[in-house]
């Protein structure tokens, strides 16, 4: 009986335990969760960010570094395309590609020197005979550098024409260098020669033509490039990372960004001359080296000039009687400049990648580099390429493996003709700017990838500082075992946060240095530039020598940059640690409370310069900083307190479209119509400063009517980019 | 034995029954839903649209009406502060009120008249005595009409003056009136007496002063307003609707909107008079009844005007001397206009309600109307006032019940001080830019609700005529039990769409004619204007004739306009069911594909209109529309073939989000930095228009130029709103 009654029971228990295993697995509740539950709710992989930063390889960097820099590939020639094809390639490689790649064509308005008429510069007698010429062409000390290819040093979108005059040293060649220089010496039919540095390329001309200068030559000083060396037989290239004397750097003279021919339009073709081109110089400019520059401007007569205008020549620069010494072999003589630049509109090409996002596919996180040089561009920009064909390899490859697609999708861009002035990238916002101001969740530039290899640099809006700290504790310092990027970079440069302490100091994006610029000013995208850079105790250099030389090459970027590619492998590390995070967290990296603490900053700094003249720093400016910050904590302390995995897609959506467009706010066209998409209304607070120093130097009223009018448009962004941190209006609404 | 298997059998059945049971209901599967996947899967329920139209009642909005226009509220009289309680009132109610109102202020430039020294319009003699003085008020019928409160006849933004001259008739003061009659007369020191209609109010003044007109009238002609009837003996009011001889229409006199110090920027007190202030008339105008303006006209001396610049005067319109006739008792008199406007700095309100989403709260549909009229404005703007409140209450009701609470969020806007140029919705706009053109889906304006009662009339973007549609054919015509507003509609307007086949007429928001513009033109906003209007077999009033009149009262409304007020009550279901379905939808009921539709008309009649000259319409603006129309074709695909509330709501809301933005894309405000905030680069292609029909007329090659710019500008907008419909990149890429 008692054995019945187990058997009993263990039936009934064993029946019952199927019925609950049939009940519970077999039948379906309905209410199950749908599929895409988990998906929407999952945030970013650790161990997949470490076995990324395990594959980042430095030989593959050093590899692409010398597949990119085989033949020059300035903008639009033969070996421009030939690197459009290896993009191509690598991108659509079956097993290390992205889900799709192809190119974006833009027909576009570029400058070039004339291959069969040299520019010329000269020295010339009173009877017309040639007693001095420039050298024409870069001195070799390597085949690559002997390259039929390599362009003659010249300066695009600097005119033609054969200028004839005395010579006078006007500095730098800004404003008021010619203002100074104007007050001894009659400028009028004369040539200046001027140093880089100090203003932009075509302002050297621009500011010139004024005065009545009919050109311009520009040389880089030994004390501005070469810690003052000048000698390549045992001082510079191929003896140091030094310039050798005969090296001149090339660039894009203009003053705007993009296509110069179709301003706010993307240059498709169907333009005509309409747009008159401005910000290029008005008189013919060419750039020379430091040999023949030497030999000029030892020669020169007049008074010395300042001593602050004083480089490294070991003789008096003098500013021009104008022309030569009377003691010189060249008195009485004129210099004589032949520029036989012409205008070309010539087809340009992006290449473009993408790897698809999985749950948010219409978001987007953009990385991108210029593909176009002047030269070999091994440094500029073919560091930068070859790190992110080292990104895209390693990211292709888990997508192609199946182990990996990112939330949101990844846009790779290889942008051309950036050396004539962002050209690609600008014809690229412009053509999808609706598209891209929607939808663009950051924007990574990694395009110099390694000044030097001492510590990492990272400018940016203050939203990226957190996450880009966060990557660079992750990975190692170039070379080192057991220091982080951050510790090393904080050893280099640093300062007290009133809120983190002592932290590693980020630069801000205010120029148009790379091509973060359309990003920055046009779109109004939060935006970050990347790389590795110099040990500013041990050089004064103000770039690596060899920018936009013909010494630019894999020799010079493997022996004197970064040998063993470690700087490059720590860049491609931070940057693509970067770049996942923002693919893949379920709330985007981005931290408006560092934006509020740069906003009262400035606000600080403002209150310190302006408030004692005028009470000028109004309260609606501060209670616009202070709207600021408390929305700013009020997000982040929500983002703190909830677990947004668990609540609704729609909250976390909303909460990252207010990280997401926070930049966009402070993006404001109407209030700067005078500047060429320069229009973010924040930054350092840069409309404000420059109707303050108006204001200030000229005492009228209708200037300082101009700095209220600044204080009203900056308490208005402020303001409304709190308001974008709410989900509603009601927060910041007051009762009445 | 058997009976004991049975036993056993049963027990064991009930044992596994009851297993099963457990297993089902008793664990936690843990991948059971969460209580958001229903939520955010949700649709529009067509029982709650039922409901809420059976509850809209027509005796309520007769009371709001009635309580609306007490006393007169001209914006920031203590009228309007009355209004603004009112509102505050009814959207704080706890039966009826929404989740939260508040008010909204701004510190505007107004213009106003001198209480204590009236404008004066006065027939002068030679020995300067008056020997006719035009009627300084309207002449009362009713008490409220005699209110004191009731503002002088007055053009805003006129500047005070006393100009004196010979009378002169410029039919409507268009460019082309004034161009005409400058060729007889000589205009200098002359007073242009002009009528409503054909330019702009503010245009009459501007475009009269180049000529060296001194001074302007203004008067409504009964052929435009009356049907040409002027006896209020037993033709007009009160004795019908139409104007009374001493009725005036008072304006605004601006070409721009917004605050006219504060362009761009909120009018937040912050500002100095820095902004020069352009766009009003350069010369004291004033609008005077047509009792004066026919003593007046009839007497004037000179030639006969044309044939098309006569009125419903029984006499000829002359074009004057210049002055009176000879015959006349006013000869060799002068017209003198004393005018004492003054400008002043008013503290407006908008008054601001909301129901918070339930699902996304962070997107807004926007319903709005001004609360400011120049007298009692019974039809405008408190028709629209009116039916907005019982908006409120029903939708409030169905809230504070908790039967109902939206998935997007309602934002309700009674603007102030519209009638001085759409200022309170424009500072709206300027103050929360960023939020509001992120985060909008469609703005919804109701102003004039009642223009008559014969028919409903919308306008709108394409994309809205779906919806519109929708809800005109789930209600009743007024008045009317078996037709509903949509085949009432059809009837008195319609047109062959070659998509749809005959359908009512929408109507395009391009000027700015009530609160939707700068939604439309500043923010690019999908945006529509209902009301019901006029049976225009039945007049040819070119508006309701007591507008912006003291006649514009209760009495006038309830007797003339809409007796029963069951037309008032069908815009009320109408707009009520749009907004609904615009806030419940799952997905968005914007229809792109009626853009594509409308692109394509555009394009083809710009092809007839521009091809033959030059091969004008090039292939990218062809291509672009094509795009257009195969990316709209694409995303409709997508909507009908998902089940939709099974997927991921991350993809609802990417399809949301590519349905609210796309009219951003038509927004250019780079391409026409000249035109104040009238970006809008599509509409009727009106860039491309004008350029035309500036380059026929000089034949100048720049002006070519500019028409293949706008080509280019309208190339790109199409292009870039065809791209927004887009999800990714690859759908439009191009390999090579």
């Amino acid at each position: 009986m008692i054995l019945k009654v187990v058997i009993s029971v263990v039936c009934a228990v064993s029946v019952l335990t199927v019925g609950i295993l049939i009940g519970h697995f077999g039948i379906d509740k309905g209410s199950s969760a749908p599929s895409w539950v988990n998906d929407v709710a999952k945030d970013v992989d650790e161990a997949l960010i470490e076995k990324f930063l395990s594959e980042v390889d430095n030989m593959q960097i050093q590899e692409n570094l010398r597949e990119l820099t085989k033949v020059p590939h300035m903008a639009t020639t033969p070996g421009d395309e030939q690197t459009v094809k290896l993009m191509l390639e690598r991108w659509r490689d079956p097993e290390t590609g992205l889900d799709d790649a192809w190119r974006e064509e833009y027909m576009v308005y570029l400058s070039f020197p004339d291959t069969k008429n040299p520019n010329k510069v000269t020295v010339v007698s009173p009877s017309d005979t040639v007693i001095y010429t420039a050298r024409e062409k870069e001195k070799p000390y390597t085949a690559d550098q002997d390259d039929p290819e390599v362009v003659q040093p010249y300066a695009a979108y600097s005119p033609p024409g054969n200028p004839k005059g005395k010579l006078v040293y006007a500095n730098q060649g800004k404003p008021s260098d010619y203002q100074e220089l104007n007050k001894t010496v009659d400028l009028r039919g004369t040539i200046a020669i001027t140093r880089y540095g100090g203003a932009g390329r075509a302002a050297k001309a621009i500011n010139a033509a004024p005065y009545g200068v009919i050109g311009v030559l520009v040389y880089t000083d030994p004390l501005d490039i070469n810690d003052g060396l000048m000698s390549d037989i045992n001082e510079t290239y191929p003896h140091s990372w030094y310039l050798p004397p005969s090296g001149v750097e090339r660039g894009g003279f203009s003053t705007h960004y993009g296509d110069l021919r179709t301003p706010y339009l993307a240059a498709k073709g169907n333009h005509t001359d309409f747009a008159d081109i401005t910000g290029i110089p008005p008189i013919p400019i060419q750039p020379i080296g430091f040999e023949d520059a030497y030999v000029l401007i030892c020669e020169l007569g007049g008074e010395a000039a300042p001593a602050d205008w004083q480089g490294a020549f070991n003789c008096s620069y003098n500013i021009g009687g104008p022309g030569f010494k009377q003691t010189s072999a060249f008195n009485s003589s004129d210099v004589k400049l032949e520029t036989f630049n012409h205008g070309e509109l010539k087809n340009s090409s992006n290449v473009m990648g993408v790897i698809r996002g999985s749950v948010e596919p219409d978001r987007y996180v953009i990385y991108g580099n210029h593909r176009d040089s002047w030269v070999h561009g091994a440094i500029d920009p073919s560091s930068g390429t070859s790190v992110m064909l080292e990104l895209t390899r390693v990211l292709g490859k888990m997508v192609k493996q199946g182990k990996w697609r990112p939330r949101r999708s990844i846009i790779f861009g290889s942008w051309g003709a950036e050396e004539f002035g962002l050209i690609g990238s600008a014809e690229y916002t412009e053509q999808y700017f609706t598209k891209l101001s929607e939808r663009t969740v950051a924007y990574i530039n990694v395009d110099i990838a390694v000044f030097a290899n001492a510590t990492l640099r990272a400018s940016g809006m203050p939203s990226v500082q957190n996450v880009i700290f966060k990557a660079a504790k992750q990975v190692n310092a170039a070379g080192m075992e057991s220091t982080s990027v951050y510790d090393n970079w904080i050893k280099y440069s640093n300062w007290t946060s009133p809120e983190h302490g002592l932290i590693p100091k980020m630069g801000h994006l205010t120029g148009a240095g790379s091509d973060y610029a359309a990003f920055v000013h046009y779109l109004g995208i939060t935006a970050m530039d990347i790389s590795y850079t110099y040990d500013r105790s041990k050089t004064n250099a103000r770039i690596y020598p060899a920018y936009h030389t013909a010494y630019d090459t894999f020799d010079y970027a493997s022996k004197y940059i970064d040998p063993g590619f470690f700087s490059h492998q720590a860049v491609a590390r931070t940057a693509g640690n970067v770049l996942i995070r923002l693919a893949d967290s379920l709330v985007l990296p981005l931290n408006c409370s560092d934006y509020a603490e740069l906003l009262e900053m400035y606000l600080s700094r403002a209150v310190d310069l302006y408030q004692t003249d005028l009470c000028l720093i109004s309260e609606p400016l501060k209670s616009a900083v202070a709207s600021f910050r408390s929305a700013a904590s009020h997000l982040d302390q929500m983002i703190l307190s909830s677990d947004l995995a668990k609540e609704t897609p729609m909250k976390v959506r909303r909460i990252n479209d207010q990280l997401m467009l926070l930049d966009r706010a402070f993006l404001d066209p109407l209030a700067f119509p005078d500047k060429y998409a320069f229009s973010a209304g924040m930054s350092t607070f840069p409309g404000l400063a420059d109707a303050f120093a108006k204001a200030e130097s000229s005492g009228q009223s209708s200037d300082w009517d101009k700095v209220h009018y600044h204080l009203s448009v900056l308490s208005q962004n402020i303001a409304g980019a709190a308001n974008t941190l709410c989900p509603l209006f009601s927060e910041l609404k007051k009762y009445n």
